[in-house]
């Protein structure tokens, strides 16, 4: 464009401290040493170049540690597969992951209300494990069928921190919090029709559910609960500890 | 006010069929005839004097049944039981009953989350019964006490219609729709905070029900969940007969 | 994906007691018992394979009985039909039938305002049928030609339950209401534009309908109206015996 | 304040051409010639003092002319009362009008749902009135009892222009608009609880009626449905000349 | 479907008095013995051969009038434009017209604030023009360049009738209704982006607009605008009569 | 009432197992077990008897804890204060606390944006205190003085959990979660004017935070922040074990 | 409350770089070296006596500046004016300002739409006078009477920042906008009613500006908008020099 | 269409004062004199043919000063490229500048928070660049890395006027706006997902900041923050002179 139109303008990539500038964006490349999480790249919004030049600097800077991409279309999870072979790339959570994980402390168990689901739970459960913990999985246990969800009510108290997914009115995260005493962060998915478009009903379900201590995330936002609950499960005590 | 005014000017109050003209409205003397329903003043938005006027005219017109007023503030309740003292006038549900009531037939179970939603479910009782139904009730079983609902689980399949309310998040009928096959009608009520004010999330949460078969009334409105689940009590097939 | 990734452990699929694991999902095989409602398949956000799968699971676990699945899109629908030739598929409610269909008690009625209602309408009458109702048919008697409904006004006081489709404005179950006791569920529909988008207009007029006893499904949701409508009407008295 | 606050400088009521300036306000003396319509004190937000004010310099200004002041809450109308004795006050409408009534031309038939919705349809009869137009009224024919509006419907056609004032659902207009070919406005208001509280639902329901050719206002706004109902009947043909 | 599915009954197209039934649709072939208004299709959500069927039918009905079409996107014009080559298809208001006009009684003026607004002004423009009056239009006078408009303004007050479309924050007619006492009636269009996006700026933008009398259609109404300015435009009393 | 009336019928408060029944509600008295967790009393919704009613029982039923209520307005504190002379009253959260407080174990750090989200961060601070944590708190370090939160950023890696409380746009969660790795709390306040009134503002700010790992409670819900932070903080390794 | 209560422990007033710790808050007294702003109290939310304190602590910091207050309610004014007799308080504008005034440098023009206005328009002047600008005013210039403002539109270009309040449907910035290439502060203000109760329609008008250039601020925060404009006025030119 | 259709009536392209009418629309010629902005072309909702057409007829009017596109697909890209070769086209910003940039006045900054916020960015820094502003720009430097942003602290109050960008939450304005006291509009973009989705989220977060003096522009309208800041810009007193 114009010689004057600074969006043309090459901006060097001057490495300063905390951020690595690689031309359309400053990465973070400091969030371990300050949060001790890993790094990750939003795949939503980026070009599958863009995301595997990130995954690239990223993973370059940090081989000793996991980087973990999320959000990525289809587009996005055939470029990582050509450009970086050694990625792990699943196409239910819509994640990349490339370097070794790390070792699992504590576990966190994420469950599902249904089938739809599935991939912001997968997501959740990517997430926690590239966070450091250990992670299992309890499916389709929906509060219009409660003797599924009591089946497996034991493994509840188990945990070191819980991750309860639901779409369409967001009840599972009451009944469940309403079972024990384990920190509980509820995840609002987008599945539903009409009103229930969006995940607006399951959000606010959610924020005013009558069991205490619930704690939400956004809409579909898998990967932050995943974090929190990680953070929670690989500070706490051992069982036999406790 | 002036002459071509015409809010001013007097409207004689001619008897019409279908309905009476008492000078600030034009009852529907009808309705028993169409539906087979009690004839009902909306309290809310009128005057003591007008609801007065109204129960008085409509039980004059109907002597042999009941007559209902509902969402009665303090000052209408008091000038019922000045005017009319064979009233059955109640603080709960503010709802007041002129003339005898029907015969039951069949029974609706109403079944509240908690302690706050009691008026609304009162008036829901009161407005079953008026219309014709057997009522009996269940309160304070919320989600985040399961074990508080299965304990009364029994109840629910022996009624003819059940009305669940609920205000915060409105889960109580999802839970319940999924352990009985019996009509069941959802009342989302105001009681909550920030987000929950006013039953939105509630009636949001009704809505979207991944149990099936749940209906759902306006938030606050148990008058028209009671209507609703008199009718089908009042024409269920006897147990005995089922 | 990784080895320690929970979402690629295959789960074994032990049977329990109210529901069969078929990998992606729990079904719900208890519903029968627990509620004397037909099973049901929700197709939205499955694969073709995966509603395959699921009807033939229910319909071997029960092959005495209908199972339904709605929502189907144009592939599932192929897929039904390729997979499950007996099956009754139909592209207007966009609904799948398989295995026999019970033996209808009482008549459900279900009213639609306009021509762009008739899927919503289709699903209803389909759900009510196979969850043991009769089923009768009044289409495109919208308000704005009050004429077409007054002409089938006698048909309303026959049925024992009624649904009443509407999309824009949503007017005509408060009219439908007013002319008839019986109970009455009313549907709103997506058919809109501007403010009537997405069907909220019809929705909010319905939850605030002056005629009383009138209950509300989710925007779009012929089938829970149809569940709901059927069990009334399944337990209602013969009219001889009325 | 400091004196170099402006908001305190006096300012000097020079009048110009189009605009009186009292002082704390530049009053809009020329609607008249602009538009043909009565000069008006919206009383919402002024004090008593400043309707009083703004009457009594519109009426000096316009001797030969009605002056109207709306939504004058109970100390604004004492005042009107006692400084301008010759005022026309009206608790039900909340309207004052000062100086003469022009000759009506034309009518304005003003139509209501309920008794709740009578102080809007007093606003918008006072307004049109005033604004050159004879009125007539008809309340409470609400959609829920069809046999009320059924029996009048044979005044509809002998108006210029129909004013059709509802809260709750807001259904009359659609129902009126298909038995007529008369300009038609609707007007929502306020009465209406849960979702229906402030008049949204009502509001929807008119914008998105069924029925061709209805124009709608804000929530209450009882005058803009005056003055534009008033401008369509005071330039109509007379009926035997139509 | 099952023979037991209403949806599959051959329903016999029985004429009855005031519709028509053409098995997908009770056509109202009654509105202009009620109404005076023409016979119209909604092309919105059906499909061109059903689209086709109903002018077929309404203009056999009525062929010495003009039915009018709206709303048909580009496969339903080509399908009129085959099936009745007599038809005048316009692919800018996305109207089809059938059968001769009728002589123009009164004008109505229709204002666009914008480029983009044109669709929805050219549909006013010919529904005002099929419902009997004759129409003029005045495009492109946004009030960003107040100049524009008032280089125009002396042909506000010749009309009958104005109709004045705007989409982004829709204050045209806020500036035009106080130039002018003729009757207005606002279209807000869904021209706009970010918080405008669907035309709710606009609605809310006319609703509340300070310019007395000033009444509102749904967004991207111009249908129902026009029917109103078309009513109102063909009984006004001729100018030299006034 | 009418001796048919359910509302009025003595219901007995038979003990269960879980719960018990006084009269006007079932409380749970089985919390401790199921969640580890103190039992609460929800004021709000509750006259002053019926709090004084709900902690005398659950203090009696558990004299050895700590027995929480919240959300009391002044007649309430009033009349705990004179009917429980034990109870610890305090103005600011709008709590009390009758029975002896746990050992503390971890620490949570309560930050709050402003002075006017006092309230909300002393409640959830006692909250916390009464689950079980230890509780440290920093005030008033709002994003736009950015100083003044960076001259206590040591404090925040010291703490277990992390609950962040702020009104208007809710920024300060998304800066702190930037700067450290603990697990954190939003919190919104409903501080705020014009659009930021109600705390909607403040909800979506934080769940749309670009920080990783952020949880959210509903507006106001400093009680369920306590709660979960309490439980994350009482299972956390001591820090010198970490 | 308890010993363990971290509300209750005294926090030292120990002064820290940037702010001052009075009991309650932590005074940023740094915001004039890092803005060259005024500094500032916000009285929502703060009692009487919190306003006094915050008032004295700034003022004797900044003896030479002036302090500004602002939403202060009738109790707070009365103790602003009983504790600090220099203070200039102000009822209309809810303002106080303690201290000297600065030299005025360049033009803020607020231009207000209607009467009701005030307020907003006066705490706009205000606050650009205290941050440094001089300040003129024009009021009552909304566009349903366009002469007004074209009787005044030379002042507009004299000015070095405009601020437009305005209400309702908030379309005065658009007109001014149109006529100068002033920069442009647009004010929504919460006068209406109906769907413009709030302020929401403003808001949105002024969003969705056609006139370009136009920035706004949130709903009645007239404080924002001086200190916007004001930033402008002292910075630019003066006007011989352009 | 039909003869007597306004909307095919050929409209004479008159030339008037200020106005140029090119047949789909009356281009406004007058702008820069009005304003001393420059003359602009809003590409959405326009063909290729009409961004080509006003573009070629403003800078024939106007071949001394440069002419801008905003907001054009990639057809209209292409069609001016092809129709106009010495147009300047970018597709990052998706604008077109046509003629000579103005000299360069004062320096606006933009700061944008992610990578996906760049295309709004760029269109800011375009617009401000062709309204006569020398642009600078920061990018990536949101707050949950906020070393980075401290980093550039320095160049923020060397500019003259700050557009900060940022999806999300949008809290980058509230921390910058804390960190100087040059003037700052905040543009909110689109960027997000959940509810988050459109940029309700960052335009509330905006809205209601706690950093004082903080303007807003729609969601995504770099192009109206361009407008604004370059009219700051090009009249601040050069910085030698402050």
């Amino acid at each position: 464009m114009l010689s004057s139109d600074p969006s043309r303008d090459p901006r060097p990539s001057v490495p300063q401290e905390g951020f690595v500038d690689v031309g359309f964006a400053r990465l973070d490349s400091d969030r371990a040493r300050r949060t001790g999480d890993a790094e990750v790249v939003l795949g939503q919004g980026k070009t599958p170049e863009q995301v595997v030049g990130a995954l690239r600097t990223l993973s370059a800077l940090h081989p000793d540690r996991a980087v973990l991409a999320t959000r990525l279309d289809e587009p996005a999870r055939a470029a990582v597969r050509t450009a970086l072979p050694d990625a792990d790339v699943d196409d239910v959570s819509r994640t990349a992951v490339v370097g070794p994980l790390p070792t699992p402390a504590g576990t966190v168990l994420v469950v599902a209300a249904g089938t739809s689901d599935g991939p912001v739970a997968a997501e959740a459960a990517v997430t926690a494990r590239v966070h450091g913990a250990g992670v299992e999985r309890v499916d389709d246990v929906g509060v219009a069928g409660l003797h599924r969800l009591l089946a497996v009510r034991h493994r509840l108290d188990e945990a070191d921190a819980l991750i309860v997914v639901a779409g369409m009115e967001g009840a599972l995260p009451s009944v469940v919090g309403g079972l024990t005493g384990v920190p509980l962060v509820a995840v609002p998915t987008s599945i539903g029709y009409g009103t229930g478009a969006g995940g607006l009903a399951a959000l606010l379900g959610m924020l005013n559910s009558c069991a205490p201590g619930i704690t939400v995330v956004n809409v579909d936002n898998g990967y932050g609960a995943g974090v929190h609950a990680a953070r929670i499960a690989r500070r706490a005590r051992p069982r036999d500890a406790s």
